[in-house]
């Protein structure tokens, strides 16, 4: 064949594999999606990063499949209980494409998503009136495109670990996300570490683990 | 004053501000930390990147203070009583530097370190070896130069997060740390996320903070 | 004309000319094909890097001609008798394409071409588990994308030469397989040698070189 | 001679020229600020980047000249009655040099500075607690190393111009400002201009400028 | 809803938020222009980086906008009465996209706009012959591609501020307006202080706000 | 108008204006092309990176105009007599539009082209079977992707000074050029100087400028 | 300890572990050697990147050691004997420090190697004068700085692999051997592969494991 | 011997080879430039890029050498009868080091020079005063470090061809010279090519070949 399913990667690290649609066809992406559904039946599988074709045919082949075409993913079979929370800050508007994906790829991963929009940095206020709500969580993934500041604000008004996730929102010297990849890895607040450009997935998968294993099994 | 001391820190964030030695001298780094010990007596508190003629002045003007010239760091005050445990593991020799200062972190930020060395992954019996001391980590940290291949491994074997921290050994193609820091960013294992290059005490905190929240008082 | 072939370099090298499809028209890169076969009638000759227009113009013109779409190849004329073996080891499925090009080419200059795909270090059991073959091989390709971790891995494990060939795949810090690229460069394993971004072609003939001047003609 | 001095320069520009100290030698910088204060007698003349030879050899050839080593400036000639107010607002105590010759420049320049320090964003309350005293100033530079996110919230809180300079304070992936230059390049709040890593200087002129054309000559 | 407006901005800074259309559809921005209009009636407000689709959908939705398919900017309201002028110097023809941007919105944030075009450096005595015109400035905006020197050569010659524009006009090591960018960044000339590449928009916040603080409303 | 010819630059500088065509509109080009012939009908203008948009446009209207859709230019008006003669040395075919676009400018330009392609350094007889053309030139542009090394070799043979021209042929660690841009500013043969990626324009004028000031009007 | 020796690779891959002497004291790197040397007393062991501090101290401690202060190794216990032939061809002087750390390496590693040195292609006749010598070999490593143009002319002349070292000999946009490592990854000749920048550990591992399977062991 | 010298290189292009002194012993270099004064007794030869070691040596060794510790730079020999004119315009007084090795470079290949400094385009005026001087020149080197704008100002003023000499003077985003590197490669007027940064030698080289290639034996 032309892959090799992780079958033993749930048994390894608590969570199945994840197909990446980027590099694969359609029927490809589809194919493995239903092996790993048959392998995990129990327990929701995903993929990211799939174009409108892929998410097309997965709508037709794929009966029940949980599908995000702004997100480019597509998930299959049941999500799992959440334990603990992870809020999800997001500057901008433009940064809604990767927000959506770590807001699925958190549920999948077994935790709870508090969606955050629109709350850079240029109006703090805007920030500071969801305080309240940032600090409920247990995990926070802040993403932020231009000229990343957010995650160094946030990173001073929490306890929790932060997971910082730049978007390629911009243009000129936002050279496709490498401004705002640079802001997060010198952030002047400690407790943020970052994930690559564009990648809600990673940063989901990240805080999630955080906060399951923050919280008990009867969620707070 | 030269510096304005963010005494509200600990209230904010669980932890107190620490000094960054790199940019002060000798006099205004031990002054500093005076001040924040006075501010938190009950609760170490931390200088990072210290040469020796800062920790030279400590040994003379912090009596009881806890130094390590190779990590460069100086605690003043009683650690906290440990809860979880970090894993921080190490490829090569050359990066126990960033290591040392890693464990202190870890430590002053409330956790328990477990420091396991030289199991880059050119001899990967080396590594397997220790992986049943690794999974009782509620954290890793994973420290390495050159080609930072180690975390996509680790990543690859444990179930929870994994905090990549490159470092600037090697030479050449290496450019200070710039090519493990892109290996790690784009590790094919998810649960991985990084640090600024040499930033021992960055992935400390984020490991520390993991660990403490994941365990109960009442340490495993 | 447009081109003055090199119709030397067999003699001198012992492989004919090969034409950079890239940048030349359909009938440019057709033509060329021709002269060379009609230089060399004995021995394949071989066309990289074609679009669908030129393996469409080929198929039609070229009675005979070995065409691969998803590799980009065109092949002219017989192949030599293989002499040693090249494993040609893969990350993932998106590499797919680079690892056409590279087994293509191992055949076209002489030696016997082996793929293993989709065992990247995620998953490090793949990899081992196919460790045995990987050893009968007289020179290794290791073709990888993202984090390009794997011909570190494979490098501590085998006692012949390894290529390494990174991939495009990838996205944000990837670089466009730049991350990759240096992830080689400074692999810790040593007798790991690197080839340009995408280059399967240029992996395969180093690789075959050294595999058919190690293997007596009667091959293993 | 070595140099030819730009004497028309205070006519076209409103400013004398400035001596850039650093590729100079001590006698060279100390000949051209002798003859620069005999063409402006009435006005005082500056030299930037010198080193402590620079101010030595100037300390003693220079009588009432105004010599600060840590910003590594010299001026000769009295300071210009001033017009308006510049705030200095800066990220952190490794950033004062920047900030001293910046202060400096903004008085010869024929503005008033106010220098408030310390009010990095990882503890926002520092800021927000001098925000009315910074927008008593017609203009504000502000000055970060690290991620330099400071300008982006400063101004969202402002209506007058924003000068922002980044400084090399950081390390590994700070890139010797670069960074902070970036985020800076891509401030989400609009208002803000970028000089050169390290250019206390520039910021200077620009603000000071900006100042004096906005304020009367009888002080607000 | 999927964006939170900064309501509060034209209290805090003088002017109302800007939408950002780049990374939205058509109806997200004619929403929030259209929401921008309801809260500030009595003064313009604007978008910025609209592509076709957006500017025809405002054409038909939004009545009495102001629309510049060139610059990309839609205007909704009355312009406020002109305080100051400001000169925009431009180096080349392909650079009025740019240009455009930026008139407009000196316009829109309340200074008047004098456009001076392709007066690059390669033919001094264009650029001298409007000397005067340019001197009745109360601040620069000077935008270039390429080599981006013209800022340098203005920047000794004025006694305002000089807001430089660096554009991606160019090929090869012009790499997208990052050529331009370092030498401006680098001016030789001070008073010189740059915004992103492209960013005629940030030029002429820049500007405009020194502007109008410059002159009285009944000019000085 | 949108533009601002320099009608002096002929008297200044020993050529008229050349049309940049690759920001302008097809017409806005024609009209361009149009003046400068009016300004300067005895001696050929030029527009260069022209599209088949502009090339066709120019056709129809510009009767009798020299048209090369290849090299992207349109010259209108009579060639100079040549005087002098510049070897363009070409290393690939991939690399003939920038070759073309530099024969064309060397004969607007008033000199001699003699174009000698696809002599690589991979098969360096083929060099060395034109060297005694090659040696009758008064000045030779040299033109390559990928490596770049064909100057390098060059300027160890020749006694004329060498123009290097790096295309953006190549794929990879090729970077559009950037690794034969840097491969020619340090080849280790003097006499080579260099200039912009893709620019056969600017080599062009170099090489001709050389050449025709060498020679005398009554050619060799 | 502070470090764990990979005592099995000897097995593994056919040659012991080396100590990279880079990030270590001298005290370490001797303990290493002298571990090594216990482990493997029949076949020499190496350090590479041995200051002068190192090299003293083990020609006091390691008695019978074989030091080159040059090349920075330092080589205990006897030569394999010698299978195949490397030869090692450099383009200049300066790169010799690179070059005998390459000597030293394919003798340890267990082949022989002969050193041609000052053959830039600048003069390229002297490479072409020792054209039969370098015919000789079973493989070839490539040494040069600057343009690093020698390995593509190099590998258009021979049969067997090229294994290129850039070195980081030049100055300027030779930015520490990058302009050499991009040529050679794009070298237009195929069947050259790269190592690191200064690597002439790497080089030569490679090419003396090409060259000791490619030879019988009663050598040629 | 440790260098093979290219004797045959004066017949070849016209010049004798040259010692880069950077990377050598300063014993070596003396050697090499005693070695090649033997080759071409009647004719002077040079050494370039020489600490003080290495000029204290040839000061003591080589009698009747010609010595420039600013520029680096030894000769020795009889300097030939200068052909053609050469004008090297200085953009500032710290550009002097590489401003000297031109000159004396110049010298060495047989033309003259006349240096015209501090003629940055901050003050055109300067400038402007000294064009009747530069047209006098058969070639001109423009020598800038920061921002580079000076070949640009220079390229629209003549009709002789301008070699562009960027140098690493300035700090921050100068970057060590890339910045004026960049400007120089894009400069807007045609007939400027580009040498290395710092390359003084290497702008005279090409310089010198103009101008003794345009000027008959008998000066003008
Ligand atoms: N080694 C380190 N790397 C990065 N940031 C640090 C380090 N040590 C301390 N910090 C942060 O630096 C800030 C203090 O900076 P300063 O006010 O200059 O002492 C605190 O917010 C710390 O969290
Ligand atoms: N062309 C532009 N370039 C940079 N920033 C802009 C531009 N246009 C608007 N903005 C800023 O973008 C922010 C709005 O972003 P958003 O919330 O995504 O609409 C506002 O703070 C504006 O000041
Ligand atoms: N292909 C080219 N590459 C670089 N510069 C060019 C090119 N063609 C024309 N130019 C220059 O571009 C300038 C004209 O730009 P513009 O005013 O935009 O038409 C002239 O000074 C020409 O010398
Ligand atoms: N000069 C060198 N360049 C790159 N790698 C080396 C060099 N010398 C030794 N090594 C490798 O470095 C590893 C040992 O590193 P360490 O564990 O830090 O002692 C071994 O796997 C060697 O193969
Ligand atoms: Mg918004
Ligand atoms: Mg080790
Ligand atoms: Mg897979
Ligand atoms: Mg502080
Ligand atoms: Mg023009
Ligand atoms: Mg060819
Ligand atoms: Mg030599
Ligand atoms: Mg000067």
């Amino acid at each position: 064949g032309f892959a090799v399913l992780d079958a033993d990667r749930l048994a390894r690290t608590g969570d199945p594999e994840v197909v990446f649609g980027a590099g694969k066809t359609p029927a490809q992406t589809v194919t493995l999606l239903r092996r790993l559904h048959e392998l995990h039946p129990q327990r929701a599988v995903l993929a990211t990063r799939c174009g409108t074709d892929t998410t097309t045919l997965a709508a037709r082949e794929l009966s029940g499949a949980a599908i995000d075409e702004v997100g480019g993913t597509i998930a299959v079979g049941p999500l799992p209980t959440p334990r603990g929370r992870v809020a999800v800050v997001v500057a901008g508007t433009s940064d809604l494409p990767v927000a959506r994906e770590c807001v699925t790829t958190v549920e999948v991963y077994g935790a709870m998503a508090d969606l955050i929009v629109d709350v850079g940095v240029a109006g703090l206020h805007r920030l500071l009136a969801r305080r309240e709500r940032i600090e409920q969580a247990d995990a926070v993934v802040v993403i932020a495109g231009m000229d990343g500041a957010l995650p160094s604000v946030v990173g001073g008004l929490v306890r929790v670990p932060v997971v910082a996730v730049p978007t390629s929102v911009g243009y000129g010297a936002a050279f496709g996300g490498v401004a705002a990849l640079l802001t997060m890895l010198n952030a002047c607040a400690p407790g943020v570490s970052v994930v690559n450009i564009d990648n809600g997935y990673g940063g989901a998968v990240v805080a999630a683990r955080i906060a399951r294993q923050t919280a008990p099994l009867t969620a707070r």
